[in-house]
């Protein structure tokens, strides 16, 4: 997508790293926690998730400089066994997200299976930088995560209500890697700042009005989202299946809210902390009857049998979940991060606020 | 919608049950078994979900006297802490899956969290049976099945590999029930019948065609779906979300099948075991850093409020998943389940066949 946007500038992807790092650090973040963030955020610009990647940096500066996210909490961790409740302490996300990986595989390690609950997080970036940190480890993790903003109508209602509520899932297995990473609305923000962006309508079923009826102006839904006037997107699932997107929604919204004791429901962003939850679980790819070389083997067949599918007249045939996402980050290894003149200018001034040098342009 | 159809026989609960039990005895099945399966199948056309209630005993029946299903054998299970694997021995489907769900309720009552994997199995009926079973212990449980045939295309493909896959979980907390129940495909067999028989078309986004087009037609995409001629339904998520659906899909094809270590991918029914897989997830409510009943009163907290959000024009509000089917056993076990038919018509010759009393008519 970005490849084909007007003003675009190559940054390497250390460079984009060690700026994060600059940055997050002098807004007030342990060294630790900056440079685990810097690698979460341009790990997502790598696989083209450009709006979570150094997009986001200047909101997670904002939140260090405001006091409304911690750059030096240490997270807590309670529980035994299978099931572990972590409270962030409104650590930066990733710091608690990446703890909360971390002890689902050493869990699941010793027990087979295990559920990591967290609470009191914020905004940890793209979920599939977890999920396949666990899959190396020899899990099939799924990472659930809740939202820092309801923007999402539970089917029949009319008002924001779900997050946007994140799902995903990886399993490595020889040379094959499953990874998906979604949102469980129909559309993102971002996406309606694309139709904006093309002058098209949004197509019905992405969002509607404070009464309910279909809005397909995206500055309308824009303007509404942001200025919590009622207007919400719906979740995926199109004409015949929303109810199913809304149920598999809810399951995270329970999961990520009231299960791990996070916020649920309406909330609005920068009124205090975000207490965002997230759920990470685990399961040992050898600890269901087979070796973990069988699992894999088995993992290896099904990619293979997948990708031999006959594809339909209209498409480039059937990938996996994540072969986009991967093929992207060695393209862009080699070739760097397309980075907007937009966000390049948000850099920069976040760079003038910090007191930091620009980030360098590297061609 | 059973209750809009012409030709209908009220039948109590308890006669479906004890019709269901005897054919499934005389078939061959051990009385515990029978009984079991009885009752999760009874249980399915309370909740109104008739595709998977007794118009499922000729299947069962069949499977038992064909001795493709067996009806005496005992499950195995092995593994320890919180990962359980379990080999169905080919047993009826309730049979190894109720199992399946009290041992992960065991290992999460004991680990705080717990999976259970199992392979060797058959259809299993209506998988929310099993996670209601789980949340009146206390436990969130999420159950996934595979199928016993492939029917659901991948996303750029154009023949089937997944099954419908159900995706399934339950939440109980004071007066509220949470239980979300559905196949992954946009639509099913049954509902494809539906749209035969009241003479419309499918719309599109529900079938292909063995080329990758989209077929419209019922007639022909059953007779293609039955004749494996390389027609596929498609999973749910709708014109910009069925890569979502895909994904979802694709995970419940992933764990009921390489990890459980039973079938995946294309595979049609009859030839020989179905080896069909599932998977318990069982989340004990009072494991995560709260006493269950904190848990359970956010969860009540979040079930109001979302009833509470305001309706859009065109619907009755917003409903909790589970709703639906707990309205309709409530009304169904006052006035008897609505048999059609066509099934009564199966049961009598299910009967004949076995040398019982025809199912008596209630009303």
């Amino acid at each position: 997508m970005t490849e084909q946007s007007t003003a675009l500038s190559r940054v390497g992807a250390q460079t984009l790293r060690d700026f994060a790092r600059q940055a997050l650090t002098a807004a007030g973040a342990a060294e630790d926690a900056a440079a685990l963030c810097a690698e979460v955020l341009v790990h997502a610009d790598l696989a083209g998730v450009d709006t979570h990647g150094v997009a986001r940096l200047n909101q997670y500066a904002d939140g260090l400089l405001r006091g409304l996210v911690s750059g030096t909490a240490a997270p807590v961790v309670t529980g035994s066994g299978a099931a572990l409740a972590i409270d962030a302490r409104n650590a930066l996300g990733p710091v608690g997200l990446c703890l909360a990986t971390d002890r689902a595989v050493a869990a699941a390690a010793e027990h087979g299976a295990a559920v990591v609950t967290m609470r009191g997080s914020n905004h940890a970036g793209a979920m599939a930088w977890y999920t396949e940190r666990a899959a190396r480890a020899g899990m099939l993790a799924i990472v659930l995560s809740g939202s820092t903003k309801s923007m999402v109508a539970p089917t029949g209602g009319a008002s924001p209500f779900l997050g946007t509520n994140a799902f995903a899932y990886a399993a490595f297995a020889g040379q094959e890697a499953v990874s998906f990473d979604a949102a469980l609305s129909v559309a993102s923000r971002s996406r309606l700042e694309a139709c904006l962006r093309e002058g098209v309508k949004l197509p019905e079923g992405w969002a509607i009005a404070p009464d309910g009826s279909p809005a397909l102006d995206p500055a309308e839904v824009i303007a509404g989202i942001d200025g919590l006037t009622g207007h919400s997107l719906l979740p995926f699932g199109g004409p015949y299946g929303a109810h199913k997107g809304y149920g598999i929604s809810l399951l995270v919204e329970l999961l990520c809210g009231p299960v791990a004791g996070a916020k649920w429901g309406p909330r609005v962003p920068g009124a205090g902390a975000a207490d965002v939850g997230h759920v990470v679980i685990c399961l040992n790819l050898g600890a269901f009857g087979d070796d973990v070389a069988v699992v894999g083997d088995r993992i290896t067949a099904m990619c293979g049998a997948l990708r031999s599918v006959p594809p339909t007249g209209d498409g480039q045939g059937v990938l996996l979940p994540g072969d986009r996402r991967r093929e992207c980050a060695q393209r862009r290894a080699r070739e760097g991060v397309p980075v907007s003149a937009v966000v390049l200018a948000e850099l920069d001034a976040v760079a003038a606020l910090l007191g930091l040098a620009p980030l360098p342009r590297d061609g």
